[in-house]
């Protein structure tokens, strides 16, 4: 009187996805049987075709489908400016802001002492001959604000200042158009503790 | 400086998933890639094979692997009483109360006019054809207690009536407007026991 065992194989694997449980899973297994097997179909495609196509780019690390991505390849990037974030979804905000022309690091990760994640894990020679490469004049910590973004910070900040390469940290504080009301206390401290003299 | 075609596919395939907007599907492609790339092929082959395997039961229309289904075949059921349910999803809540040891007709749908489904759409003949068999006693309408759902029992239970055919209604402590599929199985379990009879 069980589930058919193939629809039961499906409902599990759609558990890797991140944030589905059991129920969610149930009702999306019989969504795509019900009502878009083409949709199925497709998934199962791409699926297979990103996993043999995409790797990490040699240079920075995010994904691409050649040894070196596009952005590292270009000629119209700054190559003084290495910007380092923990994923390649964080370097895409990024660069939706158009407000950086220069190039990345993407680190895969970050320091959690936590998850047995030290520096030494996070196989940072990369980033180190890169940095020092003589091309790249500063390197620009855009880490998260969370303990493991910040300690990665401080730790990349120590590494790379003892090789006497400069080393910048984006802004922290209360986000544009946010509301004091709204913010925490946390970052309120924060935004009070490093304001800009404005004259 | 786009993102490679595979994963941009890839990101646009997840959004078949119900409740998956560009975000969600972005945040799962790259966890897919960077976390978990065996259970991303895993779930391209689950897909696959269940969009191979699974078929619609003939009598009842449940998903199976076979032509009829384990339920319909059981000896163990009683044979004489025939549940109605909107989805297959619907009928495993049903047999998770273990307040139901009848057989099922899955409608695959229900009325619902502003989308263009009236009962023809539905291709009931078959429904009434099982109804009408001699071996069913009593057809419980479980459909949902939405307007749609209403309006199918209510329409369900004009056609049954007018053949003879004994029609109840599981009772009203699924919460108006509410689903089935959210429901506790307490509860259904209670709607099941306290089904009114509609002749
Ligand atoms: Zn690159
Ligand atoms: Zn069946």
């Amino acid at each position: 009187m069980s589930t058919p065992s193939s629809l039961e194989s499906l409902i599990k694997a759609l558990r890797c996805l991140p944030g589905i449980g059991p129920k969610s899973a149930q009702r999306m297994a019989y969504h795509l049987l019900q009502h878009d097997r083409s949709g199925a179909s497709s998934l199962a495609d791409a699926l297979q075709h990103a996993l043999g196509a995409l790797r990490h780019c040699q240079r920075c690390n995010t994904f691409t489908e050649a040894d070196i991505c596009e952005r590292c390849l270009s000629g119209k990037r700054d190559a003084s400016l290495l910007c380092v974030v923990e994923t390649p979804v964080d370097m895409n905000m990024m660069e939706q802001t158009h407000a950086y022309a220069g190039l990345y690091y993407v680190l895969i990760g970050r320091v959690s002492p936590l998850d047995g994640i030290g520096p030494r894990e996070l196989q940072l020679d990369q980033l180190l001959a890169r940095a020092c490469d003589g091309v790249v004049q500063e390197v620009i910590l855009a880490t998260n604000f969370t303990n493991e973004g910040e300690v990665t910070a401080h730790y990349l900040a120590e590494m790379l200042r003892s090789r006497a390469i400069r080393v910048s940290r984006i802004a922290r504080g209360v986000p544009v158009g946010g509301e004091l009301e709204y913010v925490d206390a946390g970052t309120l401290a924060q935004a009070v503790r490093e304001r800009r003299s404005l004259t």
